[in-house]
This record gives C-alpha cells, sequence and structure tokens, in this order.
C-alpha cells in the first residue's frame, strides 16, 4: 500500500542483531562497557544520521499499523523507560526517535520529583496512571526506577525499602509482559568528562541556561555512587519480561540510532496486521455512491 | 544560537497575514467559502509541501523556546482546536504539522464519544481535565463543540441546553484568555464531494479500512444539517479572545500549510524569549571544572 521500501526489504543497518549487541547481564559490570564506542554499527555519524532517517520511516509505517490493529482489539503496548545521568540524551532521543513518529501514536511522561500527592502513595501509583493504552508507544523520561536510584544514593529511602522496590519492580513489569506490553528499558551510558562537556556547553550558551541546574553538579560528587546503583538495579531487574539495554550514549547520533533500532525490533516483533473489513465493503461502497 | 536562519528573516509564504484570511465572522456564510480554495497562498501543492517544511523548522525553534520560558515561569499556553466533518484531515495535521515539533511539548488529545463517567458531568468538564500545561502546544482532535454540533443535529440535547451551551462556551474560553491560553480554533472546510472520494479511497484500500465506520455514510445525509449546525456554532462563539479560523481542506496540502501558519503566527505573537540564568554563570564554570 505504501510507496515506501517495506521494512522486510531494507538492509539491517546494524552488523548484528541490535537487541542482542545491546542486552544487559544479571551480572553487568559497567565499567566494561565504553559509553563512547558504537556497538554493532560500522558507520560513522554521517551515516547515522542517514541510517536513523530510514529507520524513522520504518518506524512510521509500522507504528500506523500498530496503532490501526489496536483498534480492532489487538491488545498490545510498547513502553520505552528512559534512564540516565542529566545530559545523558533523554530529551534528545525522544525528540529525535519518537519524533518520528506520528503524535497520535505516542504517550509521553517525563517524571519529575514526586508532587505529595504522589508521595502519599506507595512509588508505583504514579507510574500505573501514566501506562500508555493499547495501541500506543509509551514514553517515560525517568520512571520507577528513580526510585531505587536517587533514593539509594541519597538515603531517601532505608535499604530494606530499596529492597522491597527491586522485588516489587519485578512484579510489576512481570504484570505488563503478561498485559502483552512489551518493556524496552534503555540505560543511556554516559561518561564523567562527556557529561562535564555537555554541562560546559549549556554554561556557555544563553539559550541552553535553561537546561542547567546548580544541582547537576552536586550530583557528579556522587557520581560513582550513581554508577553503583545503576549496576546494582540493572542486575536486579533485568528479567526475560523486562530486560535492559546499555546504550552508549556519548555519542548522541549513536544513542539515537540504537534507541530507533530497538524500538523498531519491538514493532517487528509484535508484526501488526491491517485489520480485515468488519462490514461488507461492496454494499459500502454502494451506499456511498448513492450518498 | 541556532544554525536556522531566525524566523524574521524569512519571507512570509502567504501574500497576506493568513490571521486575516481565514478568520471567520459573526455573520458567516460557510457557503461563500469555496472548501476547493487555497487562500492567500500563490503556490501550488509542491510549493506546499516545502513551505511547510520551513515553516515546521520555525515551528521547532520557536517551540523549544516557548517552552523554555515557560520553565521560568512564563504563564502562556497555545490551545489548537481541530474541528470539522469525517475525513475533512484532522488526523493529517496532527501527523504532519503537530509532528514537526518536539513530541515533549505536545500535549495532544482525541475527544471520543464521552464514557458513562464524563456524561455524569457538565459537558465541559471532561475538556478541562484535558487542558494543556503552561508551555505546551495542546491539540483537541474534536473537543466541546461536539456538544453543540451533533448534540443539534442528531438532538441528543433540547435546543434550550444547546443555547445555554454557546454562553458557556464562550464564558470557558474567555477564562482561558484571560490565564494566557491562546485559543486557536480551526474547522477544516471540506466539500460534500470530496468526503465522498476520502470514503471511497479508504473502501478501496485494505490497509485504510480501519478508518471507515459505517456511521461515516449516515452521517452524510444529514451533511446540510451539520453545515447549518456548524455555521451557527461558529457564528456563536466566534470571539476576540477565541476567534475561529475556516481552513478550505479539500487540498490536504493547503489545510496543513495553513495551520502551521495559524500556530507559527501565535508563538510569533507571544514571543517566548529564553531565560535569563537564575545562578552565578562564571561561580558555576569554576565547580564544573572542580568536579
Amino acid at each position: 500500500m505504501s510507496k515506501q521500501p517495506k521494512a522486510q526489504d531494507r538492509k539491517d543497518v546494524f552488523n548484528k542483531p541490535v537487541r542482542e549487541v545491546l542486552i544487559a547481564s544479571g551480572d553487568l559490570e559497567l565499567e566494561d562497557i565504553d559509553p563512547n564506542s558504537s556497538p554493532g554499527y560500522d558507520g560513522d555519524k554521517a551515516s547515522g544520521a542517514a541510517d536513523l532517517a530510514a529507520i524513522g520511516e520504518e518506524l512510521s509505517e509500522l507504528q500506523e499499523r500498530f496503532f490501526a490493529a489496536s483498534r480492532a482489539g489487538a491488545p498490545h503496548t510498547i513502553l520505552l523507560i528512559l534512564q540516565g545521568m542529566d545530559t545523558a540524551g533523554k530529551g534528545g532521543i525522544v525528540r529525535h526517535v519518537i519524533g518520528a513518529v506520528d503524535p497520535q501514536g505516542v504517550s509521553h511522561h517525563a517524571f519529575k520529583a514526586p508532587t505529595a500527592q504522589e508521595l502519599a502513595h506507595d512509588f508505583l501509583w504514579r507510574i500505573e496512571r501514566e501506562l500508555p493504552e493499547h495501541g500506543l508507544i509509551g514514553v517515560f523520561d525517568r520512571s520507577h526506577y528513580e526510585d531505587v536510584l536517587i533514593h539509594k544514593v541519597r538515603g531517601l529511602s532505608p535499604a530494606r525499602e530499596i529492597e522491597r522496590r527491586y522485588g516489587a519492580i519485578n512484579d510489576f513489569e512481570s504484570k505488563l509482559a503478561d498485559q502483552h506490553t512489551t518493556v524496552i528499558k534503555v540505560m543511556l551510558h554516559i561518561s564523567n568528562e562527556e557529561q562535564r562537556s555537555r554541562l560546559a556547553e549549556r554554561l556557555e550558551r544563553p539559550d541552553k541556561y535553561w537546561k542547567f541546574n546548580t544541582g547537576d553538579i552536586d550530583e557528579r560528587e556522587v557520581w560513582n555512587e550513581y554508577m553503583h546503583a545503576y549496576q546494582t538495579a540493572i542486575r536486579r531487574t533485568h528479567t526475560r519480561d523486562a530486560p535492559w539495554f546499555i546504550v552508549p550514549a556519548d555519542k548522541k547520533w549513536y544513542a539515537r540510532l540504537a534507541v530507533a533500532a530497538l524500538l523498531l525490533d519491538a514493532l517487528k516483533a509484535i508484526d501488526p496486521q491491517w485489520p480485515a473489513a468488519d462490514f461488507d465493503v461492496e454494499g459500502e461502497k454502494r451506499r456511498l455512491a448513492d450518498s
């Protein structure tokens, strides 16, 4: 139907399945992953931009079919969870990857510091409320993982509560999988030096001041504690139902390409189909001609 | 700051201010507006697509500044209300115009037939709940106007209640304007013949079946009643605070270009500014270098 070449006709832009290249493990060592690398991809920044545009077209096509299928009752949902240190590029992923698909097919939510009302509930309460509907691509910019990351590093919750949460998260995400939600958890992995350089840019450019918070520098003092908290959280919540992917993010173009490819992979696995007509096509054509 | 040319450096693509060309009036005669026309624009489909891409870039730049300003307390919001008969192109506007800006800056909602809970409230209750936050571009695909359009045509509410609603809508939208919300109400105006042709396409293409409802043809039987209801509703609710724009929509490319231009016009009128630093820039640079 479409003038675009079909997804399956296109050459894969990665030299290995992107899922396999980026998937975490239960004994992850974050130190072993170079934030400046571009695993599974042989090209450079220029080819990366071209490949992102091509993947964006595929995403846009498949997203429409995914949405259409849900209107006819297909129960699938996709939930992309973006985590990473400040400046890791979560916003850029939303703008440049999610921006490639129809806004009608996206449910985006950025989780901020919890409100008083949210704090009066279990940490997953506000998360449940933002779950995307069937047929939508949900995007969480930060998530329930903050409740085991900053809470651990800054001691906002006791150790026993943090422990409880790992289990609660696994139960929650397993339930999501049972409900036909494909959960894609992405850690955008940047280096300490790259963060310094990105923060410096925010201090150089008046059109970037609004993105800067003095607290961002305070957080750099506990960088290693954050890396440790990420590593522990990922090890404890990396499951078959809801796997983690570690995306090297010092190269913005690579991180965007990789997340786009993970999303495309998820849509292809669901393989949504255009719904059949639930009406008499020829009869409706006649009615229309007479109208 | 940006590598793009500044908005004010670009030549306007319309030969007259788009607001003036498309704005409705209190004695609107819909019959006098040709759905197949392209008022204020001298180009064709090809130049229209190029101009839409250029406006999209400007929109994307200004939207970021609009969002940034809100983080520093600017109270402005934009609300684009899209109305029109089935197949008029509301979804295409969202995909091709709203799709040009960062998904993080958009709050989109498609209003469907009201739920039992919504019906147990005043007709504006569900509308209020979906109002966009400061700094966002809100998009309503259908809206409270359904409650004076289909309700009038199909007699779902008594005439006296419809009368009450015109006033309630004006009060509501006036309050929005007081709250620094720029309300842009768009009627996508297609012809009966163009709708037949678009519905016929949905019946020809299996990838379009999901968009077809047998009820769409039933609605064609009361086409004139709908045109009359639109005309009355627009006359009664066209205010300085919340004006209506009649966008000829038989040419999809023109309708998209026109709505993009209306949106750009609204953003330029707000003229958002990058927030000043609320911290000591040089001091933070030193702290960052030491971190």
